[in-house]
This record gives structure tokens, C-alpha cells and sequence, in this order.
């Protein structure tokens, strides 16, 4: 590693330099969306407003959303059709929504709702993402940390966990290319989630599987459809798992879906009817027209993957360039948004502090963990797809210069 | 009134015949939605989803709508567009969602959630809308009737409840066109709101504007703007107000918005951070661009009159042949959706009973009362907007049948 002076010295010349640089977005380029732009014409006349079944598209109705989308989800996510319910542009509403209703009704008949419990408490894989927690933080949900390998969650303690206490109710997965860890479950560890058994007769795992279809590369991780394997052990009950087009087609204006068992279907039916009339049918529409295939989502997930990668490319090639053999380790995921940086213990925040100082905003160092807070601090999360490549890599040194600083700094404490 | 043996032989032959016929459904006509085609080709290159402020609104973010769609709406309302926040394609969706947001973290602050009381209680002014008694039901909150007259609800029994009960919490209203009775409250009405002194601090009053521009005549009724009232008694943040485009443009894929106060507004963008990344800003855009000005507005409205009025026409003209001097009464609105007959106590159930065994449908007699329950048994919606004129005088003078029917059964009991 460089002298502390020599470092320092490039960092004031960046600071110096005043730009505004940030890393912080998980969210898609401009040249990504561009690829999308057939969906704002895929129904341009009221005759094209109807589904195969003659649903008029424009008017109410359709509470679980039109055939159409609900086979695209089905197809997408590897479970049967029929239990899936198409909704709104967010499925983080879904989530939202589905914790929401247990807290006032539960999730299953002859179980109390959440918020008669004194306390109750949700698993939370770490690192893991920031969105998750705070719905918790809002429903008071008190959160336990489970650590992450590379192959998943520590299962050891889940299955303890959950079998010892019945006021856990629920855990947050991210099972492909987690959030922001890239980790895709190994089967071993879905098939574990599939045969828990949680003293709680009311737990509830929520599968957001964002990422589903996100690789960066041409050999993707495989992730066990896990409707299929908690089918064995009579466990589809214990399973909401949650999707969306948000990275496949527009952010603003995908379309979100969440699958469960039939049992667990049929009961969000009835309570769904109380909230709404249904969702926007017209953009489900739109969806399915332009996806009328699984082959032409995967043409289109092809289409990011060629803008994303170069990106991810360039930021590696500067992080191994400035990093390497300085105690610092990264991700290079086969897939999703982020790459995840481990620095030594206590020095996430003062790097992410010093990026900004310097005008690189970076994802708050405690966000991937509930409370805001990382014990160990020693996560970051970088998000290389929103900049240009130019960009990045000037994000990407300055960012290593900040980190390097930290690690001395903590050192000579 | 014809005998007994006419009527029934006349009705036996609607029978037999065996067709179909709906006046349930408050929903567009496809002619209605077919006005509208232009907002499928609002926005169709990429280079078009961008707002006046710059914002991409294929991607994430905006979590308040876009500024031109929060005009939009303050425009139709009347109301301050900064204190508007514009979502997704449901206004019921945001009425369920307020109330539930209350049940788990109260309305204001140091006022304990709902969720936390034995048992709270709204208002409900009757007849009314069934959906929202069905979010009452839904999160166990016990309804009150609240007689209406031609100036609104009754003022004196409101005022009264809310000034000694401190567990009645919420009143729903829609103070324009009100479904099913077409009334539009009273300048005096809407005054007495503006200065209830309810004693719980949390009481809410759910304003569902839902028909703010729904005029059939060229008279229409005048609304007295409710949060200017409220401002001169400090009153505020005691209302919440919803609008939507559902029965403007198109009901599955419209825009809708919530008005509140600015603290109210504050709290709530506080609380939707947690729920969503944002609504579909693109529908939002499209919405704006169709509707530059208030002007572009009124002139949908107009075309929405001119297709609709002929169907309210149609259907009275059939009542008042048929009906005339059998103790049976009913509105003709200047606006709104429905048309509601008053019938003679406890033969309203049996009248959609016997409309129903021949083949028209109509919304059951007990939806315009809390729990599905008129004590007097004696009101009925009609939806005259859906069917198609002829229909619709087959469909009336079936009703018409079924009515003295149910009128001379309860007489001769």
C-alpha cells in the first residue's frame, strides 16, 4: 500500500477537483431503459386493449391480474401459474403489503395477528438490503442478524432459531445474486428453507427473488425453485415469493408479482378485494405483449447484461489494480446489481465518510444491516450500473484511495 | 298500479325468456373508455418520459408523483398541489392503505395507533359506497349509520357523536355526487365539517371526491372547497381527500391522489418511503400530457355527459312510466354514477331477489348500508352507465315489474 502522504495528497486532488461522482444507485442506465422503449407502444389503439380471454384491459376488474402476465411470472419464476398474483409497479408494496395485513389479520386462520404479540421478530440474512428492514423498523419488528457465506444463510442457526422461538415470524431472503452480497442460495440451503420447521405455525419466509433473471455472465447461478421442494415436505404454505419487471423492463413502470401456495392465494384474494378493484391491467398488458415468450425476456435480459457487465468489468480492474494485497476482498457475482466490498473491521463508515467528503456518494456503510448498523463495520456496497464507464472509474479510484486511507487510519489508532 | 296476475304473467315472460341484463356495475361504457384512446400514444419514444424538471420517469424514484400530475390534481380539487401527493391506479387503494397505516401507527403524533383500542369507531353516512364500509369490516371497526338528507349527512347527530365519543375515529364521505344518493353537500354542510371540534384529537374525515368533475347536466352542482373551510378553524389536518381519474380516463389504468394538509402530507411521504420506490410516473406522465390544462379536462367530461345522460334519460323515462304513484321514489342527480330508488320499507331485498331469478342484476339491496344491512330494507342502486341504452330500458322496466311485484307481496303479507 502507498504511504498515508501520497494518498492523501490524491485525495485532496480529487476533492479539489469538486466532481460529483456516485455509486450508490442500484438502479438501471439510461442505455438500458432506451431498450426497452417498444413497451411505450406495445398498445397503442383501444381494439388492442383486450387479453385473450376479452377482458377490456382499460376498465375494472382482474383482481389477480390478466392470464397473460400471470403466466409470464409463472414461467418466470418456475411455479405454477395459477397461484400467482400480478399486481402494481412495486413489489417492495407486495412485501409491504403482505406484513402489513399479518400484522393487523395474520396469515393464517387460528393464528393471532403479528401486532397482538408483545414482540415479534424477523430473521434478517446480512448483509442483506436496506428496503427489508425498514419495513420491519416501521411495524416494530425486532430484527436478528444470520450471516451469509457463499453458499447462503447459516442454516445451523435459522433452523435453531426458528425451532426454540415461535414469536419469529418471518425472514427476509433474497435467494439470487443477493442483495448486496451476489450470493445465489446452493441447493442444499433452499432445501433446508423447504423442510424447516418453525415452532410458529405462522412463520413466513418472504422470497424476494429481485434478481431472478439478473446474470452478468454467461454461465448464471442456478437457484432451486423452491415451491417445488417445500411441496415435499408439505411446507408451500410457509412461502411468499416476490418478483418484478422493475430491472427487466422500466423501474417506474414494471410490473410486480407475488406467488404462493394455493392456500395462501386463495386467502390474499379475499383480502386484496378490500383494497383494491385491481391493478393496472393495461400495463400488465403492455408486458405480455412484448414478452409473449420466455426466450424474449431472456433476449432482453441479454440486452443489460451487455451494458451492465463493462461496468462491473471496469470498476474490478481498478479495484484489483489499487487494491490488491491491501486486506481488502470483493465481490464478482455472477449476477445482480452490486458488488460488495469486505474492509477490516471498523472502517466501512469512515471510507464511505471520506468518499463524500471528497463528492463520491456511496451507500451508507451500516444500510446493509437492520438498524443501520454493522457491528463488525466492514461492509460496502458499490453499484456500478447507473454511471458511464468513464465515471465509474474515476468513482472506483477515489473510492480505493478512501478505503486505503481508512485502513491506515484505523491502524496508527 | 296493475294487478297482481298482470304483473306476475309480464314478469313470467321476462323469465322464460331467459336473457341477461346488469345495472350493477358503476363502471365506463367501452364507448366512454374508447374517448380516451389518445392517452395510449401519450408517450411512446423514450426521448418523451422525461418531466418538465428533468426526472427519467421510466426509473426509479418521485415517491410524491411528478409536479405536473400533482397540478393536475390541485386544479380538480381546488387544493394547494404541493400538499397532493399522486400514486398508482386506485383511490380505494390509498383509502385502505390510510386507514391501515392508522391501525399500526396512529394519525398523529402522541396519539396511540387505532389498532390499539378495544374498539374505535366511523360514521357512516348512509346509504353509501359498500367498499368503504367493507374496509371498516375488514379491520374491525364498528360502523354507525348516519342518515342523509338532500343537503348531505346529518350535522346535528355528527356533531354530537364526535364531541362525546373519543373512540370514533374516522367518517367516510363523498361529499359530490355521493354514491348511490347523487347529493352533493350543502355549502352549510361542508361548513360544519370544516369546524367539527371532535374529542379524539385523531378523528379523520375521509373526503372520497370521487366524482369532482362527473357531471350530467349543465348545471351542475357546486362544491364548497373543504380545506379552505378547514383552514379558517385550524382544522386541516382533520381531513384527508381522494380523487382519481378512474371515471375520467381509464378505471383500470387511471391516476389517483391523496390532498391532506402539509403535515399530513409530511407524515405520509414519511410513511410511503417505507412502502414503495415510487408509483408509475409514466401513467402519471401521460396523464399530464393529455390533460395540459383544467380546460383539456373539462372537455373529456363533456364527451363522458353526452354518452352518459342518455342512459340516466332512459332509464327515468321508463320509471316514470312505469312507477308513478306506486309509493316509490327515486333521485335524478346532476351527477355521479347512480340513480337510487327509495322503495317502500322491507321490499327492497325482495325486489333485486325477483330481478335477479329473472336475469337482471342488480347490486344487492343491504351494500349501500354498513354490513350489508338496511334496517329499513327500502333502497336501491341502479348503474345505468354500463349497458347500452337499449338494454337498459329492458333491464328499467323489468326492474319496474319486479318492484310492484315486491310492493304488492309486502302489502297483501
Amino acid at each position: 500500500m502507498e504511504d498515508y502522504e501520497v494518498l492523501f495528497s490524491a485525495y485532496e486532488a480529487y476533492k479539489q477537483r469538486g466532481k460529483k461522482l456516485d455509486m450508490s444507485r442500484g438502479k438501471p442506465s439510461p442505455k438500458q431503459l432506451d431498450t426497452m422503449e417498444r413497451l411505450l407502444t406495445a398498445v397503442t389503439h383501444s381494439s388492442e386493449c383486450f387479453t385473450e380471454k376479452g377482458t377490456d384491459c382499460r376498465n375494472y376488474g382482474a383482481l389477480d391480474g390478466i392470464n397473460e402476465c400471470k403466466r409470464l411470472f409463472g414461467t418466470m419464476l418456475g411455479v405454477d401459474w395459477n397461484n400467482v398474483i400480478v399486481g402494481g409497479n412495486s413489489s417492495l408494496n407486495f412485501m409491504y403489503d403482505t406484513v402489513a395485513r399479518a400484522m393487523l389479520h395474520g396469515v393464517v386462520d387460528g393464528c393471532k395477528p403479528w401486532s397482538k404479540y408483545e414482540q415479534i421478530s424477523f430473521l434478517c440474512p446480512v448483509p442483506g438490503y436496506d428496503r427489508h428492514f425498514a419495513i420491519c423498523e416501521f411495524f416494530g419488528i425486532n430484527m436478528i442478524n444470520i450471516p451469509m457465506d457463499e453458499h447462503g444463510p447459516d442454516m445451523d442457526m435459522i433452523e435453531k432459531l426458528v425451532a426454540e422461538d415461535d414469536t419469529i415470524k418471518g425472514i427476509w431472503c433474497v435467494p439470487k445474486y443477493s442483495n448486496p452480497g451476489g450470493v445465489t442460495y446452493s441447493d442444499e440451503v433452499v432445501r433446508r428453507f423447504a423442510k424447516l420447521k418453525p415452532k410458529a405455525k405462522d412463520f413466513r419466509v418472504f422470497w424476494d427473488n429481485a434478481y431472478v433473471l439478473h446474470d452478468l455472465t454467461d454461465k448464471p447461478d442456478k437457484l432451486l425453485e423452491i415451491f417445488g421442494e417445500a411441496e415435499k415436505y408439505g411446507n408451500e404454505d410457509m412461502f411468499f415469493e416476490f418478483a418484478s419487471t422493475s430491472k427487466i423492463t422500466y423501474p417506474g413502470s414494471g410490473v410486480a408479482a407475488i406467488a404462493s401456495s394455493a392456500k395462501n392465494i386463495a386467502r390474499l384474494m379475499k383480502e386484496l378485494s378490500v383494497q383494491t378493484i385491481g391493478h393496472d391491467k393495461l400495463n400488465q398488458l403492455r408486458h405480455s405483449r412484448i414478452f409473449k415468450t420466455y426466450d424474449d425476456i431472456v433476449e432482453q435480459m441479454k440486452k443489460h447484461m451487455e451494458i451492465i457487465r463493462p461496468k462491473f468489468k471496469a470498476v474490478y480492474t481498478v479495484l484489483e489494480d489499487e487494491l490488491t494485497g491491501c486486506g481488502i476482498s470483493w465481490t464478482i457475482p455472477n449476477g445482480g446489481y452490486f458488488i460488495c466490498v469486505t474492509m477490516p473491521d471498523g472502517t466501512a463508515k469512515r471510507t464511505v465518510e471520506l468518499c463524500k467528503e471528497a463528492g463520491l456518494i456511496i451507500t451508507n456503510a451500516g444500510a446493509t444491516h437492520p438498524y443501520g448498523n454493522n457491528p463488525r463495520d466492514n461492509i460496502i456496497r458499490l453499484a456500478p450500473t447507473f454511471p458511464e464507464v468513464g465515471e465509474l472509474e474515476e468513482a472506483a479510484k477515489l473510492f480505493c484511495i478512501c478505503a486505503k486511507l481508512a485502513v491506515i487510519e484505523k491502524s496508527i489508532q
